[in-house]
């Protein structure tokens, strides 16, 4: 009997969440079958050393800038909303109709908007420098980051959710597009859990304002192949390499209501 | 004798190129028949307050986050590479096969993040305060930027033109994908373009190692579109309110080779 080869491959960093993260929630969610490619052991292709040669291989006829990268049959696909875009229909993770895939595209790129700032919160001046020779202007970023944008997008997405529940019946699962699952609610649980990880304060203070939000990221968590996943140990704990880091320092008192 | 409605309507911030530029640039580029709302003037509904009034919306079904904004039709479509997504099938701006649409909607991802990192080399701390309270964190990001990513972003993109001009036959235009003018080759011009006027002496620095996407961007100013536009009113030229700022201070000489 031979073994069936996956139907996807993710390259993406093995020690982080990062923006791999997005589309690992989506593949779990979906059951798909896939290989998280540098989790495996270095003989098995795995480890950083193999991820940057894949990355770099003169062979791709589209050259990826920087992981997370998918691979599927003879395509690579890089970017994260971009990788989603493709696997959104294959994985039943997005409605059908035009209006609705650019509506969950867009929304993804607005949450990976958020995500690089969550980043460079942490890394102001440059990802290439440690956080130890930035923690300064951090602090400063932090400030602006935590009374500005984190009410800022969890606001609108608060509204995003509300509009498109508007018409759907009561008791109607929550949804930011269309009326089943989509990676867009995936993706929004990852935001949360996130700032809820590194900002905990600022994000608490936002909780009388996103109701919606907050019911959906529990409803995801609950969903099957993502509480599956989320016990699993393929699912990566935060931890101060990734996007969303938890500096007690950064985790400010909001200045405002 | 009724006045045809335009197809399209770009709701952006009429005194910038910003992000809003890469949309202008399909729409002349192609030709289409289109109006730039927030320049009109106020009374026809242009100017920033109509702009905002417009974003803020409660009618739309799907929020929009920020400018550029399209309306086509019932559609109301954000995020510049979504909008993009949306616009180059129907401008014939991308070529008709899956894994072409992908790459390119990979690239324009990624001059994107260029354009972010640009961005934020001038307002590191937060882009909700003024440059002149952030000069010296921006002065360390721009010493990273020139040194480690401006030559990453080029190179890269150099190489991306080159991949895809492997296989074309001698003195074919040059493009970053398939063999037609995309989307994907107005972006790069509006990158490179907006690079040299920020960080001219970074990028000079580079111009041997970006041979092809030099002449691609020289081509690209010659598209009979894209040439009549540049030449027009309609362009707004580049200055320190947009996302390019030419700060002396802030173009340093590359310490690197």
């Amino acid at each position: 009997m031979t073994k069936k080869a996956p139907t996807y491959e993710l390259h993406y960093w093995p020690s982080i969440q990062g923006r791999g993260e997005f589309v690992r929630l989506a593949l779990e969610a979906a059951g798909a079958a896939y290989v998280d490619v540098a989790r495996l052991a270095s003989g098995d292709g795995g480890g950083e050393k193999n991820l940057v040669r894949f990355l770099k291989d003169d062979a791709h006829t589209v050259p990826p800038f920087a992981p997370p990268i998918l691979k599927a049959g003879d395509l690579v696909i890089a970017q994260t909303a971009n990788i989603l875009l493709f696997l959104g229909p294959r994985l039943g993770l997005v409605p059908d109709d035009e209006a609705s895939r650019l509506a969950a595209n867009q929304h993804q790129l607005t949450i990976m908007d958020a995500v690089h700032e969550a980043h460079d919160v942490h890394h102001p001046i440059s990802a290439g420098l440690y956080y130890e020779d930035q923690r300064e202007p951090a602090l400063a970023a932090a400030r602006a980051f935590i009374d500005e944008r984190v009410p800022k997008f969890l606001g609108y997405f608060e509204r995003v959710v509300a509009t498109n529940m508007s018409d759907a019946p009561e008791n109607a699962p929550l949804r930011a597009v269309g009326s089943s699952l989509s990676y867009v609610d995936l993706s929004l649980f990852q935001l949360v859990s996130g700032l809820e990880y590194a900002f905990p304060k600022a994000v608490r203070r936002q909780h009388r304002r996103m109701p919606k939000l907050l019911e959906l990221t529990r409803q995801v968590a609950s969903e099957p192949g993502v509480a599956r996943y989320l016990a699993s140990e393929r699912r990566v704990p935060f931890n101060e390499d990734g996007i969303f880091r938890k500096y007690p320092e950064l985790d400010l008192e909001p200045t405002k209501q």
